[in-house]
């Protein structure tokens, strides 16, 4: 029976990597990580230099769906493909494997949908990560969240009525997958009055952060690293979430 | 100048230290930490055997409170001293000093109140680490949140009415600061129709660690280390967050 490590290797600095995950990435004989066909994949550049000679690599290409709206059924037949495709590679393997995942691996990561598709067809160990919001909110050199802070986690792919409502409603706000959703953003943490507080942090802990005021960026693209937070700010009063107007 | 680095010691196991954090203990020569009066403090538990020889301990220890409600103001007076004598005196240390965090620092940590008064005192470094929850939802072997899920980070500290909307109107649900607010929790989780999906970590990755059900508890109190979670499901329509009727 083969066994799965998957390692958490947080927010991009591998100097932040869990000791234990340090350890399994130095002495791993085989190793698998995701990325976009062509690109050669954020957890692959992390692990850089670390992986003994002789390991053996899998690289697990994400399916080209350009053509296929993410809406369209088709797309997720196709990534659900791929995933059936590569729990069953990584069932077959003799040994051991470790899977590279930045972040935390059960934090909205690619490794999750594995790790469904391989309950009890092998054993298989979860180390955890310092998520990317994690480094992110240190990157600003502010706390994210005091007292009774209510930290909500949005997606920037929610529609913009629900993210404004979720950004006025919440103390502390961390917004992901902000990419090409960055104008929607705007709008939405500007109908929410949150849009003076926002700070944009860039590629956190990664070469090339940068972290800002969003007001201070004019970017209409974030890169696919990109993460929008508004800190809290402590023990006060709390207004209960409300539907935008 | 003092030189202050806050090591972010994660959820409890020292393996899931990050390699900065590891190195930063092993060779201070100097550390500080928050404890009770009279108890050992976990931050001190998880790096106990990683220091060298030598190193000065600085024992932070909290007011004794237990006389004082926490709603009074003299609550908050004694705690705002106790911080601003600390601040003082770790400013006015010759070298560098490794304050001890356990989680992430950013991330509701007392350092925080430190950070605050030490600005434009001395150079402050902070490592992040990996936090409790992401401790605790590992310990449960399933993910936190999927796609589009909303993931709610509440204290167990704010009223029943605003934790039973809030429950109510998340996917995903992280309550911290369990301890004695066990029955009101189990109160707001019902009313928001979430109690049968709740998991109750103790001492997530800690020795003595335990994963239940929440509805397979009769713990009127929870210890200090202790977080109630319910996982999220996944891509699928999101109900706005409600107030509870
Ligand atoms: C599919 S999620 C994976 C999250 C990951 N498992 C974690 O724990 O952070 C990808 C999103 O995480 C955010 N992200 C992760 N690491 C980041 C970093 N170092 N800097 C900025 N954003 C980051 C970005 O918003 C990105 O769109
Ligand atoms: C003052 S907060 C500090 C949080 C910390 N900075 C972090 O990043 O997790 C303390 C609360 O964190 C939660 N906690 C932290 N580590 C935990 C662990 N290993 N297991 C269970 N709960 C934990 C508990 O709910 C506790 O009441």
């Amino acid at each position: 029976m083969a066994r799965i490590i998957c390692a958490g290797l947080g927010p991009g600095d591998p100097d932040l990597m869990s000791v234990r995950a340090d350890r399994a990435l130095r002495t791993a004989r085989c190793i698998a990580y995701f990325r976009k066909p062509g690109r050669p994949g954020m957890a692959r550049r992390i692990v850089q230099g670390m992986l003994a000679p002789g390991c053996v690599e899998l690289a697990m290409e994400y399916p080209v769906t350009t053509e296929i709206p993410l809406s369209d059924p088709a797309y997720n037949a196709q990534l659900s493909a791929f995933y059936d495709h590569w729990a069953e590679r990584l069932a077959a393997l003799p040994g051991e494997v470790v899977v590279l995942c930045e972040g935390d691996p059960f934090f909205y990561g690619s490794f999750m949908h594995l790790h469904l598709r391989l309950q009890g067809r092998c054993e298989i160990e979860v180390i955890p990560g310092i998520t990317g919001m994690s480094g992110c909110w240190t990157a600003t050199d502010m706390p994210i969240a005091w007292g009774d802070d209510v930290l909500t986690v949005l997606m920037g792919t929610l529609d913009e009525d629900t993210l404004a409502a979720r950004m006025a409603g919440t103390d502390a706000l961390v917004v992901m997958k902000t990419g090409r959703n960055l104008p929607k953003l705007r709008r939405a943490l500007s109908r929410a009055g949150r849009l003076d507080a926002a700070w944009l942090v860039e590629r956190g802990t990664m070469p090339g952060q940068r972290v800002q005021r969003l007001v201070d960026s004019d970017a209409e693209v974030a890169p696919y690293f990109a993460i929008l937070l508004v800190h809290g700010q402590g023990r006060r009063p709390l207004a209960l979430p409300r539907a935008a107007e």
